[in-house]
């Protein structure tokens, strides 16, 4: 069966249904993230047979492709959730929405090397990555099917993995996501009334109060937002204004990884090594719909979501979207900031 | 410190701050529902001791009030996320929202035994406790605070749970959630536009197709939705139209009652007793807001979602809200359907 979306009558949600993924070793047990020993580890270095074909490696190194030498791959996804074949078609199938299941599914498979976690790697290597995703949606959006794109990083079984090598994700999507067209709603809507930048008015806030400041440097500030979901979770906003993450200025993805770094070091020594997700929010691909956020190039903002996993979503969640933390965020800000500041100077492990 | 509320001011989604919860054992460390031996159980018959004092109890066998001889019973939750003390108040906080954390958070037990779940139950016990969900919406309706009542079981750590014992939660809140404002406005806008009750013309379509019904009685019917986000998830709709939980007809619990228990059974059994969340989906109290909905007595449908919790949410659903789902609502709804008839007749365990 091909893959499919397919539309909720009542939430608006899309979800896409791809068969294809069943075949995953894990089928209906969902245990942790499987141990990649060297030997049996599908992405480390001298295992890219394992791996479908390369769509991109930084081989500073040299090397030739699909072959040992890299430090960053990009491979499409064993199990692809979507398929760069076909055509995009949109039907109603008697009272719901169906599309196509186009797009793209990649890994990002962030280190050689079995045993380092993000947090582990260089800066000099986790800008490589941040610069991997940059070059991967530049490529995507020729793609003229395409409307989305979402990257993520899942890390640990409770947050979604089910691999333990280093790796993230890349999904194009033929559609922009509801809740990705809302939060340009408001960030329009925003700018249409105001004048302003919703992102620079909350930075500018934030950084006013900073009780939930939990980093910045030269490009980015790290905080704990306001209304938290998540214990710990944090929100990285760029300084400079762009919607789209790919249109970051030269260098500022330096900058970002050592945000990451830092945040991550915080997490593993803090907070016990929990499972987490890194959210990359961007605007949707430029051009593709017509008359909608006609301002996004100045009211929106690419920005950067980090959430330890360490409660699961439960009943109220999933029916509200409301959420329930114990921990203010300004609790949470300070903790982080002190585990920070107690961190080895330097702190390179590469 | 008082629970508070807060909204986000990108997705205007509202967070439950509650630092109260943190007294809670687990705290940061997260592992599976601690099982419950009749001795240190809390919510066990003769152990009322270890509980708030009971706000409701069903004692067909007679026995005094938080002492023994009830079969459901409600207390209000030790690490209540909302307190029942004070004003609502709303307030703006710079550039953000925030509300006085003012509501309800109560437990129901819904057995006196230790070792039973709710599938297990007798469909005279799940009717009490379906009967008291009714009785306790209807009581705290009186509190003019109070907007909107959630209803959800939590089982098995994965869903959220952190006690064994067969237990829901009833969560009143001062506020509508959007989320639920926006599935109002769905309804509301089709009956609008169409002059029909959309959840009545999705029931007619499910019907006529067959392919994705679980199982019907007299006054519901269980089906896997044409968008399911989770693999094996079911939405019960009652065929009456009544837009609360609470107006149900009488009699029409005990065939919920019946509805439920199969497909829980069917879980256990074909599914290998996966982590399940129940949500009960009620419009909001009446008589609350002016203007608003005005129609939803005929717009809006309570419906039941139950979602086996077999793989976490990863990064892409965070990020979207869009989800992957590998296993299309016509297989879980053949699959759940020839696991309902292998069941044994009756399956009475109680």
């Amino acid at each position: 069966m091909m893959p499919e979306l397919r539309q909720d009558w009542l939430s608006g949600q899309w979800v896409v249904f791809s068969p294809e993924r069943l075949r995953r070793p894990q089928q209906f047990s969902f245990g942790e993230a499987q141990e990649s020993s060297p030997e049996g580890d599908p992405f480390a270095e001298g295992n890219e047979h394992y791996t479908p074909a390369e769509v991109y490696a930084v081989r500073s190194r040299g090397g030739q492709a699909n072959g040992p030498g890299w430090s960053v791959r990009v491979v499409p996804n064993r199990y692809p959730a979507l398929r760069v074949e076909g055509e995009m078609k949109r039907k109603a199938v008697g009272l719901f929405d169906q599309a196509s299941g186009v797009g793209a599914h990649e890994v990002v498979i962030e280190t050689p090397k079995s045993d380092k976690e993000l947090a582990e790697l260089s800066l000099n290597q986790i800008s490589e990555v941040l610069e991997t995703y940059r070059y991967r949606m530049l490529d995507l959006m020729k793609d003229q099917r395409l409307r989305h794109v979402s990257i993520f990083k899942n890390v640990g079984a409770r947050a979604g993995a089910s691999l333990r090598h280093a790796h993230s994700q890349i999904v194009a999507l033929p559609l922009v996501p509801p809740e990705v067209e809302r939060r340009l709603d408001v960030a329009e809507e925003h700018f249409q009334k105001k004048e302003r930048n919703l992102f620079q008015d909350v930075l500018d806030f934030e950084l006013g109060d900073e009780n939930r400041i939990v980093l910045q440097n030269h490009d980015f500030v790290a905080f704990c937002p306001y209304a938290s979901r998540f214990p710990f979770e944090v929100r990285v906003l760029p300084r400079h204004q762009h919607c789209h993450y790919f249109s970051s200025p030269d260098g500022a993805l330096v900058q970002l990884a050592e945000i990451l770094k830092k945040i991550l070091l915080a997490y593993q020594i803090g907070l016990n090594r929990p499972a987490y997700n890194i959210l990359y929010q961007t605007a949707p691909l430029p051009g593709r719909f017509t008359g909608k956020w006609p301002l996004m190039e100045s009211s929106y903002r690419w920005y950067v979501e980090i959430i330890p996993r360490i409660f699961g979503l439960a009943g109220f969640e999933l029916s509200t979207q409301c959420a329930m933390n114990a921990v203010f965020p300004e609790e949470a800000a300070r903790f982080l900031r002190e585990t920070i500041d107690s961190l080895p100077e330097g702190g390179e492990h590469e």
